[in-house]
């Protein structure tokens, strides 16, 4: 970063407890163009906001609370980067069905920008408000956004997705404990999890478009791994795809694709903010398993979320970061 | 047991110092019917069964061994059950491509029994050759099978499975080091497992039908974890499945079948001879993700290897498992 | 077993929902001397108890809920085996500075018996109450009694041992929860665990002695790795340590002892009923460190409480273990 | 870093396929006052090194390979940062015993630094050739140092250590496997290890003095964890060692001490260059348990090297580490 290119953001974050949140912290802390005021957790007051003037404040905080705070925020002129689930579906009646609340403020769905970072062009230099994307959908749509345009719709997309405990959050839970995690797998939340609505809007997956996702658990703290089955309308070669993904990373510092045939592992990226992206063609290219991995509390969260604020404030999309 | 109903069988275990091979000895060592005259190590010589005269062998070897000690032994009139994929498939011409190596005996592929006891009636009692199936295959077929007549032959039958590392065998290899493994997860071998041929066979799936398999390593030691997604030609309801389910494993003492839309979890059958089975619909019963779980080294291999040779000498399938 | 030497003893549990107690209830399902007549959670009633007449009831409850019951069951003529630590001290001063509790049956400490089987005589049989020991003490008493008459009284004798997270029992609690744990190691209550006291009075060490002994968490499930630090009056050879133990554990099926230099592994022990020992002498027989190991859940519970009953009530002590 | 205060440094790696090799190539990257020039495998040649004309290389290779190349490259006026133990011992006569081999040039371990850089002053500043501590000895000397002058030298000095596996390196062999040593947890080289000697001559514990030192494997990847064991000639009170590790470490960016009572864990230092301490007195104050920890491939190899390349150069020791 040219050190006189852009005076000192001053930012804020609420929520810096959770694992997520404290990466954020922690990645903040060495980004050499924001300057972190202040670290809330929930029980913040809006006059210690007002106090601290941030021109940006990150919410790691739970949907609901995200809902309701990032009006109060944008209303006081502060840029929000929401690390929940608040606004990234963009029709205001999933919310009810799938996370249970109703929106105070729909119009702000409308607003907000999916902060994708590889998949947004200028939307977000002028964002107020970005929607930083789940953990799930990070890995799946990176993987397959390059390739909507060549899936046989009448063939299911499916998604089996595995990840880390800390997905989950800091849990005191039974369900969640050692003892019950050590050596275990399994699935959860089947055809339930609100990831689901994010991923087939992502893809622009029709209704009658069949999209499956299942997520599991591994038995490790972080990472995700994404296994997902396609099938193209034409047969593809293994050149045409490594050029497909090729084009559209060309300018990602955090995606790397490997050559035909090889398959990404978790250690690759874990603790790190890059994406990594396999594949292995099928049936004379009919098909494809397309794998994912990427550290779910950074690419899937907070490093994520730091690749946004860069873009949105105009540093170097890899500050703070390498 | 009714002690007085048969006397003792005297069996022997090739290859028992494997980690599946160790599993085979322990239950053999408690089974009230098995007298276990002998493991060897593969180095062992053709005089020492002249000598111990089993009755049974059980291979823990090697393919290509067990391929050249099976004729050996049936030729002396002693009954063999094989862990090893040599006997699996019932074409000659797979083994070439999938294991490497052509069959001296083909005929022996069309008298070997496939060992999923679940699904054999009689012709385990007449056996001379059990060929024990695959670990994959084993968590895959008990789930799929009850289903195939309800399956739409043009949709994908995919087969996401994730195995314990144990399944590796024992192996002096950095890629199974624990510091390569240790929260890590990746899938392996996609489109190239020898497993792949023999889910096909046992599922009756045509040259037509799309079968994908893509297996995975999880970082825990034992276990199979398949997660399979299905569609159906009619839709099904939950009440259907769990009779079909019902039906089908009513006498099957190891065989646990979840209510509709639980799913297992891998410790549930860690250490134990149980396969577990969950299911959920979608989209109107038009489609299913099925959940099973079996120990790798026990229903997919060892207590698996036991349950059959139950069913050949006339013991209760249970003997020695519980 | 000799089925017709004695008939069967019904049995209950109490507290059979934690993992200690579903290990108890697992082995007396197998026990071909028990009937298992119940096993009930603490909210259980003493009708339930007058009714289902178990001739012995093992408590699987907290410290304070066994100090209650034990004296409620043997007024009824039920005699009892408790896994807690209610009974294990002689001293009643010793249960309000350790326990946080006072006995209101001061007296049956003094008839309790320490059960600790290998170093039981005819005590078990006439028992009405067994106090199972502690699994650290356990692991601990297994190693350093057989040596307690060697020991240089002006040295410490240290014990750093080390549990996997089991033995914290079933806890929805942050600090047990997979992502605080996982890949992590720590100490916990040093100088402060209740079976400090419990370690001491089984060496018989005085108050001029010095006993130093830290708990650890092991990133694992099962099991306890003591490694004990000694000093000798004398020194000792390699052949006089084996000598000792040999003597020592000649009659005992669930001790077993390494040659002099090798050390115990865990998964040596996880999952049996077994403990095991290891020694290497330093600085010419002068000092020892000895490695003990166990399965917590096990010989440091359940497997021990079950040894505890065949004693008592004369079955074979390997009844349901092996 | 004022970036103005010096110019680049040239440097080198050779060994850098290695776990800890590869974590110092990480760091050097992101060094701003250090150009990695190259990272070679053991199979590199003179002349690359001639060519790329390093200022400083560091070598992570075999104890052997560093006692030959380190010679040659000082005889070509290049410094050294060696981060085997070929150099740390200063008693020659030891390297035999210990190591296997003889040195060369014994000389040079009179010279060479022993790069505890905590314990370092103006010596690093002028030093050719600096001799990485090991992971072990890091660990203890941090912790104890301060404490060597209260210790009381008729009682023994006990060190059970604990390492995560990474520790071995990258090991293709079956005891490192991670169907071996998954849940597993053992002691290893009990009186044998190699780091030993260099703690006793950290500690500068005489003939007399009694040092025990049990490494562990734990099973995890990173890390380790030592429980030292103490007697001190004099009671002291936690507000006397809280002062003397406050002064020991005032300047120290890398060590953090905890209030007395409070004990690490691993957790808090996996990932990170810093080692943090407690300790927890005993009987009085006569005795105390102190524990350390450390992440092994860091502050216990690479991090730590690049402390010492900083204070070497004159750079601020914090420089690509934060």
């Amino acid at each position: 970063m040219n050190d006189t290119q852009r005076t000192t953001c001053i930012v804020a974050v609420i929520g810096g407890t959770g694992y997520a949140g404290a990466e954020l912290v922690r990645l903040l802390e060495r980004h050499r163009g924001a300057e972190l005021a202040a670290s809330w957790s929930s029980s913040f007051t809006i006059d210690q906001v007002d106090e601290a003037k941030p021109e940006v404040v990150f919410l790691a905080t739970p949907n609901e609370v995200s809902a309701r705070l990032a009006p109060q925020l944008l209303d006081r002129g502060i840029k929000v980067i929401d690390l929940s689930g608040a606004f990234r579906l963009g029709e205001p009646s999933l919310y009810p069905a799938w996370y249970g609340f109703a929106h105070a403020r729909p119009e702000l769905l409308g607003e907000a920008v999916y902060g994708l970072p590889e998949w947004c062009n200028g939307e977000l230099s002028r964002a107020r408000l970005v929607a930083n994307p789940g953990c799930y959908p990070t890995s799946i749509l990176l993987a397959l956004r390059p390739l909507t345009y060549l899936l046989d719709r009448s063939q299911p997309v499916i998604c089996d997705s595995k990840s880390g405990v800390s997905g989950a959050g800091k849990k005191s839970d039974l369900a969640y404990s050692f003892s019950e995690l050590f050596g275990n797998f399994k699935a959860y939340g089947v055809g339930q999890h609100r990831h689901e609505p994010e991923i087939r809007q992502g893809l622009h997956l029709g209704e009658r478009s069949t999209l499956v996702f299942v997520p599991h658990l591994i038995p490790a703290v972080r990472g995700i791994y994404s296994t997902m089955h396609v099938a193209f309308t034409n047969p593809v070669s293994n050149e045409e795809m490594e050029k497909i993904y090729a084009d559209a990373y060309a300018n990602a510092p955090f995606v790397r694709v490997l050559p035909a045939g090889q398959v990404p592992e978790l250690k690759d990226v874990v603790n790190t903010p890059y994406a990594e992206i396999g594949f292995t063609l099928l049936q004379g290219g009919r098909r494809a398993v397309v794998v994912s991995v990427i550290d779910n509390l950074l690419k899937g969260a907070a490093s994520q979320a730091v690749q946004n604020f860069n873009r949105m404030l105009g540093y170097p999309e890899t500050e703070g970061l390498l």
